[in-house]
């Protein structure tokens, strides 16, 4: 069993409960981080730490826990290897529902869990994900990192059914972003182009990354939208994020993507990337 | 202390918990309905149960809880007279937390509690309410009564930072509705006018009433959407809501309504609404 914290303290993840007037539970009021855990260190921490604090501005959630010591020894606990570290925080538990906040204010719900997985062996690398594109009709303000989720889960929901692995979601023509990770195409000219980080897509910590070392190989990479027909024609197409780190698109609505195989230089970011994360 | 039901048992409001791998907590995966209590009895439960239904679905939640004779015997044991019956519906307490819905399903997380309150003798119906236009950034699939609530509490913080009592919303340069309410103009030309239900704004319970009395009072109604600039040339404004019945509408943005004082239609169509709740 997993033993989960919780407000400052261990428990075992069956007692690791919240109030059913958490303003989290009640009003979505509350956002979220997954950090990626290799050979039991979590990676890229200042980059989480940072969107954790614009998440929480936005969603106006004060809280100043020092997570750094929680999660390390929260993964020590659970003899995590390989796999994520999850936190949320929420805007606490109120005396009662209502929509204002509440006066006096009231201290913030902290929580954070192990979940153990191969980030490394990932069939899909292999594979590569089948998609379909899907019209983004989230909330405009996606540069948090909140737990306005309803409409990815509802997406995922739809791809099982649909047989494929994930979609990629359109929006004025163009695409922002799969349900739960950055979208990126290397273009017919060789370009690596990926919508800009503005309100409308989340700044991906990987992203950080692979953008990064898409420079040091010398791509071009340009954050500008790019439609399905663009997409269509890529040579390759692959999503970011922080529990599938690199991965490849080999098929979008049915139709190939390049070859139709997992593209030479998505692979060499995957490895590159898996390097870095390893160094830290 | 309030007594609190959760899935099937009555239980002290301090020990209402839910786990912290809840899905309505993680992902929003959450529905919910307010109903009002008068004297002891909740209103319009056919229409909240038939939209409970449609939120559900959408949601991909599943669940067959017989609510009435919960809420009824809730009320009961908290001896609520006058207030709102609250219940909320997630889709459960997954083993660990992931986009994809558990495989088997798992049961879903219901919760219900009353918050006593004055819903007649409210002052906000004489001295109506001064409200802001802000932008409506929500998502798109609004007619689903879900907890995908931040943005809503996010303006609600900044009306009372405005020193205001609510914001109505503006999309497409029309207005949806308000944080919490349905929005409505009687017109220069004394339509009661109010945007569709469509995916745009949820169906109230609240509003059906309203439309119905409209009717009978002779007024012709007409659902569509209506520009800010029809709001500041209208007769009078008010919104519409479970908690809030009718209330008058005096200030946009600093400009007088109307008068600027609560309108005569407004407040025949507050006391005709209260005298449908009570023949219940």
């Amino acid at each position: 069993m997993r033993t989960v914290w919780l407000n400052g303290t261990f428990v075992p993840e069956t007692e690791a409960k919240v109030s059913v007037f958490d303003r989290g539970l009640n009003f979505g009021q509350s956002v979220y981080e997954v950090t990626p855990v290799l050979d039991g260190h979590f990676c890229n921490w200042p980059h989480h730490q940072a969107r954790l604090e614009r998440s929480m501005a936005l969603a106006r959630i004060v809280d100043d826990t020092d997570w750094q010591p929680v999660l390390t020894e929260l993964i020590a606990r659970n003899g995590l290897v390989e796999g994520r570290v999850y936190l949320q925080v929420t805007a606490g538990e109120a005396p009662d529902r209502a929509f204002p906040l509440p006066d006096p204010a009231i201290p913030a719900t902290r929580i954070a869990f192990t979940q153990a997985d191969r980030l490394l062996d990932n069939p899909l690398a292999e594979t590569g994900l089948r998609i379909v594109l899907r019209p983004d009709l989230r909330w405009q303000l996606r540069s948090a990192k909140t737990t306005q989720l309803l409409y990815a889960v509802m997406m995922k929901a739809e791809t099982r059914e649909a047989g494929v692995d994930d979609a990629w979601l359109v929006e004025n023509g163009v695409v922002t972003e799969a349900t739960s990770s950055n979208a990126y195409i290397i273009d017919a000219h060789g370009v690596l182009v990926s919508h800009p980080v503005d309100s409308g897509v989340l700044p991906g910590v990987t992203r950080i990354g692979v953008a990064s070392i898409a420079r040091e190989l010398g791509l071009a990479v340009e954050e500008r939208p790019f439609t399905p027909d663009e997409l269509f024609a890529a040579r390759e197409a692959f999503s970011s994020g922080a529990g599938t780190l690199v991965l490849p698109v080999v098929e979008v609505d049915g139709r190939p993507i390049g070859s139709g195989a997992p593209g030479p230089i998505t692979a060499e970011l995957r490895r590159r990337y898996v390097a870095l994360l390893k160094a830290q």
